[in-house]
């Protein structure tokens, strides 16, 4: 007997099916390894000392080389996608994302989403999804805890519309609130080997620097990454769909856009290893295979630390533009609309050896 | 003296070079590791918890998490290359594929073939020939054990026909047959973390399950995958020879579209992390770079195994076509011909967690 | 306050910042891991049992599998890319290149070079420089080290011209001073599990090789590769500004074509796992992705070495092709000029089993 498709297949969360306060446990926890790492360094040509040699990191307090502060972003946001934004229009936001514990190949990482804002749109057929989303090693240590919204479509325009909660949520973490990693000793570091002579102190508020290489992705490049962090987004995967479609093509994962570019940024910032804080972050326009990534970054603001005499943090803007060398600070027009050339518009705090 | 090339190198066997009962050890011994397992989940994006997490592994049984069947079975498979299927004009058919023993990082893998079959075929240009391959660990543990046919060019075809010896196969293999990998505990499987509601109880013969994702093949990721497991066939990795050909490319290495297909067929069989079996398994219609691969599964059989309260076996069919969402589960029309759609039928034995 | 970009990025170094005696230490020691050499089989799909078998290594005396050598060169050489090469003109040679110490998953990789020669170009507008680069490991053993020349650009033609060094360098490495790995034992070598029954002994002068196999490169392929060497020259990452050049595309870097043809070479040198030194080397015409590398070799040399009774060193020389089956020689028309196919010229010592 011939029998229909069973529903066996999870096909995510619609609008309608996220309520305040609600806790989503997300499947398939990861032991990261040497191999995540090495994929890591192969996807983007990471240069920073800290996280390629174990010796340097030795050197820095720490038992081994940690893992690049995004490898475990994407890792602890992949586990999220399939509860969270598989059925979503559009990816809005990040706030208020600590990094708060080094990891190390062989930790395992899991991720645990709670929904703390919802509000239906005006057209009735979507709606915005506030999530705080922690990710924890296997000791319970949170390593990573940030908030992202997105828009996701309702199953039906005629479900009713949840009360609207929005959460207040800071336009930038407080210096106050920033985490240095447990041990972080940089009363001996070597700039030589890390390759800049610039230290935290020798920024200046303002101060812009254009990164001078660049990088053109490729369709295996951003699938095989985004495949790696087990990220289900089907628009990054299938050709067969997308084909038809605006782009004429699949859409590069974001977090890829951020790695390329915090890759890039080493040459400006050798000295800045560690990623705090990412404050806020917007994907402005689509990548796809072929395009050219470049990167800039604008010095927003420095923070000492409290009892901390060899490390500061430079809250940076780092801003990634396709086809375009970014000598003319490519960013926003007159009207304070994002140039059509820009990719990414990122807000972070980056940990830096004071002299 | 200028001389001509030698003959040092191999060209593989042909068809006259095969004899019943000759035991081929294959060449190049590979120890698998934590790169390897990391390259396999960027080439498939595969979200199996077991496999994952080296945490749930513990929780199930096991020291750490153990290697993907397929990347198991790959890595023997390719060592065979060479020597028996160089000059292999087609891939006939897998037969008594058996996982006897979990493959863990750090462990050597070793192949050694047996020729069981001989059959010159009518045109007396080739033959097909059997062998039962076996892999083993370092410990001389056998870890894998199947059967495979391939169509053989002969070096000439005035060459004398062997005798015939068709091997007897099993349509499938016999459900008491499987093995349960040694330690396996189920008793507290965590469904939670691996991501799927449905244990072994739930699914019904009969049942269909279209796994809803979709992957597109580049030829940068098939090739890597293909040499990660040094197998050396050049249909899969020379554009200059094979652009002139019918397909103007290169032919994706089957196993790799039997991995994207498992790998997709999470989504729907998410506490069916382990293969015991592969009954049967043909390579349908070529695969190519540009290809999008979607997969559906047909439940064909399920047995309860001596002993083992905490898990069952499910036969399927798990079916990969391209180009072509499989919600009419594209397979065969009405005279039992294979759709042009379709890749792969393959006729597995999974293990689920019973209730 | 807008202000123009800061000079905190490293345009790397011109003809004038040279001076003889100059010694640069490289940024980004370099921990490599099973993940690298995962990878590296992905790459290139090298066969030799003895990296590939911690079991077939330490057969050989080694406590696991050593790196490829290709492997560790890249590593080294990825690293003298920001401060030597970044604005060369050319990579003219390498020469006295000696292997000294095995690499093992786990040790750390740093790079200093020192200039040996330099010698401007009568057009005033770049000048060869040549250095001496060491590759040590985190016990400070000396594991690599060559001599390269490259022709670099001037900041501009009205500097003055330094004093003409050029550093006395030998033909080919001397036989006496190549350097058998410590513990490198042959006496037991399994030549069934290395594939090829071809010893030292069995290997001619003048004897050349077709190596028959080939493999396409992709654009995804040795831009992951060369990332993972964290070599950073512009023209192998950067299609929008190579896209309007003589190619119309990135070039591939050098090394990701030594490490194919290496790869091809095990087909007629399987056991010929171990290079002691790269006597000369040329990357006579660009490769770019989509060409087909065909490799052959030619044996120029053999020699005993003292004290070893069952390692054998071959002279090789290793040609590369592009789009061409060598089975004509590829190589160099009846001016001595290299035919346009030709990728690759390196003259290589390789070790292998006597008999």
């Amino acid at each position: 007997m011939e029998k229909t498709f069973t529903s066996k297949t999870s096909g995510g969360n619609y609008f309608e099916d996220f309520t305040i306060g609600q806790v989503l446990t997300h499947a398939t926890p990861r032991t990261v390894t040497e191999g995540d790492v090495a994929l890591y360094t192969a996807l983007y040509g990471p240069r920073f000392a800290l996280q390629s040699s174990d010796e340097f990191a030795r050197a820095c307090g720490y038992p081994r080389a940690p893992l690049d502060d995004m490898l475990t972003f994407h890792m602890v946001f992949g586990k999220t996608v399939p509860d969270i934004s598989i059925n979503a229009v559009a990816n809005l936001g990040y706030a208020d994302c600590k990094f708060l514990k080094p990891v190390f190949p062989g930790d395992t990482l899991s991720a645990v989403s709670e929904v703390i804002g919802l509000k239906q749109n005006s057209s009735g057929k979507n709606g915005n999804v506030f999530v705080r989303t922690t990710g924890t090693n296997q000791h319970g240590d949170v390593v990573l805890s940030y908030v992202r919204w997105v828009m996701v479509n309702k199953k039906g325009p005629a479900s009713p519309a949840p009360d609207t909660v929005i959460p207040e949520l800071p336009e930038a973490v407080a210096a106050d609130d920033l985490v240095v990693p447990q041990g972080l000793d940089f009363s001996t570091y070597d700039s030589t080997l890390a390759g800049s002579d610039y230290y935290w102190d020798d920024y200046e508020v303002g101060e812009k620097i254009n990164h001078v290489d660049a990088m053109t992705v490729e369709a295996a490049d951003h699938m095989m990454a985004t495949r790696l962090y087990q990220n289900t987004a089907k628009v990054h995967f299938n050709l067969h769909m997308m084909k038809d479609g605006r782009l004429g093509e699949r859409i590069v994962y974001g977090g890829h856009v951020i790695s390329l570019a915090r890759g890039l940024s080493y040459n400006g910032l050798g000295n800045a290893p560690l990623i705090a804080a990412i404050n806020a972050g917007r994907h402005v326009n689509p990548c796809i295979a072929g395009d050219t990534v470049y990167a800039w970054t604008e010095v927003l603001d420095k923070a000492e630390l409290a009892g901390e005499d060899h490390v500061g943090a430079l809250r940076v803007r780092l801003v990634a533009t396709k086809d375009h060398e970014p000598a003319d600070h490519a960013y926003k027009d007159a009207d304070g609309k994002y140039l059509p050339s820009v990719l990414l518009d990122l807000d972070l705090w980056l940990l830096l050896p004071r002299r």
